[in-house]
């Protein structure tokens, strides 16, 4: 967060200068009664297509809050085009997950349900919830995407073209990720894992004939789910994403 | 876990054939009461040196179980030379924190107080009971020692010679974690993330002027503490460590 902004917000309305937004109720109530934020004071905003914006505080109503934009103070830039298909996991492991996945970048968020898959049903809400809060946190500019979850094999049956699919392998037979990745030239890229009890063994069979899969292998130790996600879209962002670059200043 | 051994525990004892190993009262409650194993059963265990053994349970009794080691099925594996400094974080990511270091193979975990530390007490009791859970069920060999929280700068005063430090630097202005680790021949490494408000600027002025530090950069976005050591500790893996060689089947 700068020095200047009080706060950093994500919102869905387009932005632009002198343009009026309304806050949510909870954004409201946040500035008002948690950070006793006044009429003028400066917040940020951001919509994943604008940019971040400077905005001041217009007044307060009951149930919301205006606020005026000023300036823009970073241009929108794109995200690495990099999904992460995941099997659902038990409510802090998932939470954690979004996090982390919102902070390393992702794109696009696309929970999958795979054969050993433990029926939980999925809160999308809350899963949103925690992907918008760590891109506010974390000075991102925008939110990934939150698919609806679908069966693994319908989503490898629609696969784009052109988009590699990185599978975390634990079986031990799988190249290094870090071999794989100096060697593939794909532009568009996923990261697949599955869930807590691993892929079933004919799923995995499947899931390694298909021609855009490359397994990859993540060392050693067999890893938890969520640390094999983490680990490996790390490993890509160093290796093939946008931490090539030094950070902007 | 193995198809035959229905636990894998930690234990400090010598571990030898024939040898009789008394669980504590905790592990025997949990195969007791929890697996609900009966005398016969065979479990796993490993202490660190003398790699990983089948045992047969012989007998339970009021607040332990003996087991009766029956043959040595993984020699030990050597760790790969890797700690990890952090700040103390809040409860929930600490335990993450530990929790995934040790999946990915740190070989020692070294609290460190920095100038911006909010002074929490750490538990280590709490910290290293998550290490242990965390080497039994991700099949590693060995549970990374937990060092005493000590204060950062008497902790460099100290520095062993030949350990490269990764310092993970928010700044912007570092060279990315990759480019790092393509060029250095270190044998030994450590990996140095901050508090959640970040490093002081003279704190980090001074860490910099470090003949054996390497600051690192983690890409475009801000990530959280947590975030940054367990990225940094896959791309080091990946890229430096043992992830380069294809798993044991």
């Amino acid at each position: 967060m700068s020095q200047s902004a009080k706060a950093r917000l994500y919102v869905t309305d387009d932005l632009a200068a002198g343009a009026s937004v309304l806050l949510s109720e909870p954004q409201a109530h946040y500035l008002k009664h948690v950070l006793r934020l006044e009429p003028g004071a400066t917040v940020a905003l951001f919509n994943g297509r604008h940019g971040e914006w400077t905005a001041r505080i217009d007044g307060f109503a009951k149930r919301t809050c205006a606020v005026i934009l000023a300036e823009q103070r970073r241009a929108q830039e794109p995200d690495p085009d990099l999904w992460l298909l995941f099997a659902p996991l038990k409510r802090a492991r998932i939470d954690f997950l979004v996090e982390k996945a919102t902070e390393l970048g992702v794109a696009r968020l696309c929970p999958v349900v795979t054969r050993r898959t433990v029926a939980e049903r999925i809160n999308l809400e809350r899963l949103r919830a925690h992907a918008v809060e760590a891109a506010e946190q974390t000075e991102r500019l925008s939110v990934p995407a939150l698919a609806e979850p679908k069966p693994l094999d319908r989503v490898t049956a629609g696969w784009p073209a052109g988009r590699r699919l990185l599978l975390c392998d634990e079986s031990g037979s799988a190249p290094p990720i870090a071999a794989v990745l100096r060697e593939s030239r794909a532009e568009a890229w996923a990261v697949l894992v599955g869930p807590e009890g691993g892929f079933g063994e004919t799923e995995l069979d499947a899931l390694r004939k298909l021609s855009f899969v490359s397994p990859v292998g993540l060392g050693p130790r067999v890893l938890r789910a969520d640390t094999a996600a983490v680990a490996a879209l790390a490993v890509f962002q160093a290796l093939t994403g946008d931490w090539r670059m030094p950070r902007r200043g």
